[in-house]
């Protein structure tokens, strides 16, 4: 169902912006941290699960849930939220991203893209109406429009052709959409060439859409620069009472980067995907389970952790659990990823209350990138 | 730690037996079923997941857990109830079963059996203090004799020897277990030999351990009526105040023939195993959540199910995660399949309450085996 952003608080030394809603009675704050349930379970968890790590909106992924289990069977299964069992607020991206990076070969034209399933090579055409409809159907609270994603080697001619063309798939996909308990956020690309940000900006609010997310930034070859003025090139142009959000950033620094330059959610499969490869967010930087050090390490994952792995389990069971391949040992980091994302996300908002967002990320910074990195 | 087994009641028509113990303050009822945790988890679920489902006793497994974290590990964690965070029973087996279906080549001599790592190749041997000595240090409320498993096809002869080798290393493992606060049950072998049967039990039986188990049923090639006869020819010989174990076995007409003959605990990988796979207990036969109409299937794996995965997820959404490969799909019908047996042996002991075993095997068995079996 739609929600309205509230501005609470705008940061006294940054861009950073203290935001809320209210969805099904609950009030959620951003900054948040969405995890990401590509196929509509974030992997390996339950939603009681996430809603103990203090989970806010979710991701689900149109492309993924197209081709299985498809759109009509989660719309006869009343919706992403009953078919998952979720009653948190879920998003929905476009498809638009997988098509770019999973599917290969594709073929771009005005209509949209022709490309062949990663699962079984069928030809498939995802146009910016056939997004929309599909997120229709799995009814996410939040619905994205299509867009081009081009990679950061794009040349300036490229990008500039293919920004005028997401915008122009930008309203085709709102005059598409037909589900009025829905959102559509637009999206802003142009790469790292600041007057493209500013031209798609400028044309996707014109078209006003619910919220504005800022893509591009983790496709394939951003350098950290090319992400920062990506931001701070679109920010400028997006208005004030809508939620900004950065797709696909999970990385501690970039998070905190993001809150500085103005963004209020974000979204990223690294905690998760960290987990299922052993890897753990700790407050002193990134350990590795898998490292004979922590065979006999009876001690937490991360002492400071509020988590039930954290308060339940030892690194050398984790480790036991991980290196024999046994589903508990990710479960358990992903419990723990998550968490940490997610409580950094309360720390900076309590950071921004507090107008002392750059102290906390110099100290965040000199603990965490400053100590284990495994 | 220790407890004693109470007979409470035995059945007016068969030879099945209402239990119970006490265990941390908790009153526990047999006869049980007992979910196996290989490598110190019982696969993709959390201890309290275990509890939700009502489980009692579990498994671990020295051969497993010697190899992978190895038992110096689990002792300086403090055992294995605090290495995997789980407070109720927990039983090891003796590594017998493992080494003589694992590992192979193996070569068997009176001292025990030298054989290859399943995981690396090296060459170990497993002895009878070995056994015990790792059980000893898993600590592990019960521990296993170590016995050698013959398969069905063994010569008499063969068994014979076999069976006198097994009570011969059972003697030399309990004079090696040096864990007080553990309990020490013995192998009952002999395969479908009515008097070897008879020798290992009385054999056994004079060695005065503190439960004992049926094994050789359920290692490769046994039939039913060998199982049932492999029981029939060991209870006899077995004294009533002690538990009586039947190894490896789970198959729901198993656990119902095996109470009907004096059976007390059963153990197996079937429900995890099955999950995995996609298969599920229902009360109307086993399904296959996988099969195509399932797709759009928005009930309940099992109406009648109490568990967690019935109470909230449809068959549709867990063949999507099984189909997708998402491992929320294998812990929604572990927890199920779980549950279900552990149902099946709350209903066999209000069943043995009644004096009504034989009519609900009857009912059981037309509903269940006369239904789904896909």
């Amino acid at each position: 169902m739609k929600f309205k952003y509230n501005l609470e608080k705008k940061e006294a030394h940054t861009k950073a912006r203290l935001g809320s809603f209210i969805y099904n009675d609950k009030k959620y704050m951003t900054p948040m941290f969405m995890p990401v349930g590509t196929l509509a379970t974030v992997k390996t968890l339950t939603p009681e699960e996430l809603k103990e790590v203090n989970s806010g909106i979710i991701l689900a992924n149109t492309y993924h849930l197209w081709l299985r289990p498809g759109e009509d069977i989660v719309k006869e299964a009343g919706g992403l939220h009953k078919f998952m069992n979720y009653d948190g607020p879920i998003l929905t991206d476009s498809g638009g991203f997988q098509v770019f990076s999973l599917a290969n070969p594709r073929d771009i034209t005005e209509e949209g893209v022709t490309f062949k399933s990663h699962l079984n090579g069928d030809k498939l055409m995802l146009t910016p109406e056939k997004s929309i409809e599909i997120q229709n159907k799995l009814d996410s609270d939040i619905a994205m429009s299509f867009d081009e994603c081009p990679p950061a080697s794009a040349t300036y001619e490229y990008m500039e052709k293919s920004v005028k063309r997401t915008i122009r798939w930008a309203k085709r996909g709102k005059e598409a959409h037909k589900n009025e308990q829905q959102m559509l956020f637009g999206i802003v690309q142009g790469g790292a060439y600041k007057d493209l940000r500013k031209l798609s900006a400028e044309e996707t609010v014109k078209l006003d859409f619910d919220g504005y997310s800022i893509g591009g930034v983790a496709n394939d070859g951003e350098s950290k620069e090319d992400m920062y003025h990506a931001i701070e090139y679109s920010i400028p142009y997006l208005p004030e009472d809508k939620i900004r959000y950065l797709m696909g950033v999970g990385e501690p620094i970039d998070l905190i980067e993001g809150v500085i330059r103005g963004i209020d959610i974000f979204d990223c499969v690294l905690p998760t995907r960290l987990a299922r490869h052993g890897h753990a967010f700790t407050l002193k930087g990134k350990i590795n389970i898998k490292n004979a050090k922590y065979k006999k390490d009876f001690t937490p994952v991360d002492d400071a952790c509020d988590c039930y792995a954290c308060k339940n389990y030892t690194k050398a069971y984790i480790r036991h659990l991980i290196t024999a391949n046994e589903t508990l040992g990710a479960r358990l980091l992903s419990i723990h990823n998550i968490r940490f994302l997610i409580r950094l996300m309360e720390d900076i908002r309590e950071a921004i209350k507090e107008d002392r967002l750059l102290e906390f990320k110099e100290q965040f910074v000199k603990d965490y990138y400053g100590g284990i990195n495994e």
